[in-house]
């Protein structure tokens, strides 16, 4: 089985860093294939740059569609960046980072509560929440304050540590989700320094969609998701 | 004071509907601009089209937004397209219509009702009235069955007219709002033989916008709509 | 254009003040006419001396209404006092300042916070909120612990500042809202100091109600809004 | 036990009715007061009818509370009319009968439906459900299309029973609550022929008082319902 | 008029508390039986103990019920521990302690807050009010952080009142709610000692247990809540 | 990999039909265990049967989990019957097959309908969805009007084809859920025959499961679900 990771920003080294995280939680014979959208922003802080990077990742997206076996495709950032767009891209099933790791974290602690990196992608993410009614779970969205490029260095480390320490405390029953795809190296150890779940969206997206796979299930085409007409017009 | 419009589409014979009908809203010494979107597609039916309108429809507000004078910007397309990223990128307001019309129903009726032209844009707009709070006041959203350049022809007219009518009769304390940038030329008409507010959010959107700059305000830089680093460095 | 501001209280200190805001965020040709509602308590702090308020406030508005010319009414107090008992008492539309407010700070940033004066009207807007939806983009409502009679003088105005300060704070990305028709003079200093949007009600209610009518827009009078037998009975 | 019963309208023989209702659901010892809004309207259809009817609600309110052993009053229209300045006035507590209503039938069933006399009422009973939060487990408020005050004749008996009988077959699964104080007469004939729960606010809300009143419990001052400045000057 | 109390846990102390508790809130007339769950386990802390303690729960329901005379059933724990398996259980109607509470305090604030015992119990609750819609009338549920057997020890008075004064404090307009059937016997010295009310369930379930009695109403059938078939098998 | 699907009846029948649907979803080297609770009701309709079949479904995971190898719990009832009270049973994740179904019908449509066997659980499936956040996704929860053990045989086959061909016409734009565990064999001719996607809880249920083990997840312990008191006392 060949799942595509779409990295939606310009960024190679965070495609890498996506790539080994999405390897690290598939079975065996899946095989990872992750892109970088060459004509995307360096990193996606802000509305602004969510949207210019949506033709890019379509691209990518369909051209990793028409590949043989491609069983589902993962957008890798936590902003669900394109993510019904992409849905009417592809005729594989399209999963999102972000809302994959709620819907998991919800399989672990009835409450969660998300660290994200830039104060400007807080109302993205609520507003995700809302469409997804799994605003209902989630006790709030913080960001640690750095850009997303950051994340990787030990002052990234160090802030997402404390951001995440205190969001601990302040929601004590509640599972910490990673609000970025570029936080997805630092899961195990943050989990394992703060002795709690904390979810990464990669790894949850990619089980997901490996799941859909598994179970025969598509893309419902009737009512939000039709193909495009581009898409259609393909043999 | 000089209101831009823009038509996030391709489609010249619409951009001209629209600026028509927002000339009506308006009061003394305002100018309306409107703008076609030449690298957006014919019409927007779905989160694809709309999707890909944006990095055009991006170019005609940062465009205008350089002009003087230009006190708003207004987002002609139900779906409000591009909204939050086009707020990051005009150091003016902008309103988008389809939140316009929903926010000027509520001045009239409680409860109002939505017809749209296509299925596919049911679940777009379902989403934003999530994210506006203004869900809680809808009763349904419904799509007549056409296509968006469609409505204005004699078969379009009929269609959106039994559409209307069927909505009424099944909500009947509820205000109609126009789910479609190309229905404005027929607001008027349709609430004279309906005999209840029909609510365009071309008008709606530019009275709004109007007011927005005789109260002197502007967009909030702090929080969700930074503005983008490419507006930011010019003068 | 004329446009009636109905002052729910029996202060007329309070009713030039409003009347002083609300022109300036008209256009040219506008009129405005404020009226003072002799039979009510000196000032509305919670919900008896709102209820109170409300048969001589409709009598204000039924004379008004029948003034050739009047095109809407605004109810001064943040309440929304009456508004849909003066729906059902007037031909032209009413608009009142709560929700105008926050319907128009939907415009400028994703999520707004309320202060208000007394302690007593926290509920009341929070009912209201609930009503109309906007409680969904409402962070908070809060009380700056004062008279409404006292905002004007000097301490009131250093108290209401280091509320709003407080709010800023605590709410970095949500725009401010003034929760009483007496803060209306200090809305473009507070905007000033804060450095985020201040709105005021009576400024975008009167807004409002021009577009309402540039738009030919009327309540409508079918489901919650009938005109009352009184008035139905007048020729 | 004193109970005060107050009909907010002018009809001694809904004021009759009422106090029939209300005697047959309290226990040894409880004695009812029914007194009527002689200032009030005729009958209480829709918002300017509600508010015109509170001044003189809340003076026969204040007159039954400064008598020794008043124990609680009942608010007996099903709007709830005037009940949060009611709970203002009255050192007692107040009960509105929309809400008990609807509280009780939670006590039996997961979901109720709600059948008023008019549609005018039917927004009133909305706002409400959202203002109480018990809007979630409302499937439906309706209108059985009659004048309050025609509700007991025999047109009005059938009326309600065929407007009660379809609210039972599209929603099989919830509580009938009958939306108005007119219908108490009718309450249990009308859950024998229909076979199953028809609540009846006047009843509820009585027994909700008087178990208030044996727990000894008051109306909380701080916050929303202090006294209002009138009756905290008695003595 | 015969009450049934049925104390989840096996704690018969606990049981004699919650009986005089009950006692205290009825009427002339009215007898209170209190049941120990002699199979469930010594208190109810969180969702597993909850569970084990249903079926004997569900015993004491049956074979009660069958007693000539009982009028309804009341569940003294705070989680509502099976209250809907016990009304397909029972013949009369059911009343559970933590729905009774929120009810009963929204007659009296319009808001409450909720301290429980153990930290486990907040999600219970929490899930508890998101079905009942109570949620939004809820400013928060807390743990005093005690347990529940504690509750009646001095510590745990000391540690309850610490608990409500500083909810209290944090939520200036709202009624206190006491989240455990255990702390029934504090219920009258914390609201003298915190000046506002504290609603007991216990207290609050008797009431309208007793007032659905009086208004001859009965759990209904069709839907959530048929009877069991071991019931039905029953003569 | 160890997975162990619990099915909380006590019918072997069944126990196989979900140990064949889950094999068909899970990738190479993950083994299925299926139980039967053999204390249980036969089937379970409705919150008496679910509450009755919580012991003995907690035995069968107590016992599995200390199984070397158990990665994780499957609960095979759409009523996600005692959920919580697994998760503080089993040191492995638990699973219930009704989120789940929710969980991955989000993947493929922004809405899903439920369709289960009878109008009991109709209410149980929608407490749920309150619960999960998940019911602002679900636009219905209907009851095909079949026993639970019934759905097998030629007749329920038929019952449910129509049930769900009348689901789909109603909600376009929906994916389909199948409300029963016993439904599960059903689900790919259901969805050939319907042309969109049927979900089945079982196989979404251990895909997510064999996801989480993929993942490293555990349950979260502070908060909402502590081991219980037995479990801990185990070496």
């Amino acid at each position: 089985m060949r799942l595509h990771v779409a990295n939606p920003n310009a960024t190679p080294a965070m495609t890498d860093a996506i790539a080994m995280a999405a390897r690290s939680a598939t079975g065996p014979g899946v095989e990872i294939v992750a892109t970088t959208n060459e004509t995307g922003p360096p990193a996606i802080e802000g509305p602004h740059d969510g949207a210019m990077a949506v033709p890019g990742l379509l691209d990518t997206i369909r051209c990793q569609d028409a590949e043989p076996g491609t069983a589902a495709h993962v957008i890798a950032c936590f902003d669900d960046t394109g993510l019904d767009a992409a849905r009417c891209t592809a005729r594989a099933p399209v999963v999102g980072i972000g809302e994959a790791a709620c819907l998991v974290a919800c399989q672990l602690a009835p409450r969660f509560v998300i660290v994200t990196a830039q104060p400007v992608s807080v109302q993205v993410i609520t507003d995700n929440l809302r469409r997804t009614g799994l605003g209902a779970r989630c006790e709030g969205v913080r960001a640690a304050g750095m850009g997303v490029l950051e994340v990787e260095g030990a002052g990234g480390e160090a802030a997402l540590e404390r951001a995440l320490g205190s969001a601990a405390r302040d929601h004590p029953g509640a599972a910490l989700v990673l609000g970025c795809a570029g936080m997805a190296p630092l899961a195990t150890a943050m989990s394992e320094r703060l002795d709690r779940p904390v979810l990464d969206g990669v790894r949850a997206a990619v089980a997901l969609a490996e799941g859909l796979s598994r179970q025969g299930l598509a893309t419902m085409r009737a009512g939000a998701y039709p193909l495009s007409r581009d898409v259609r017009g393909r043999a």
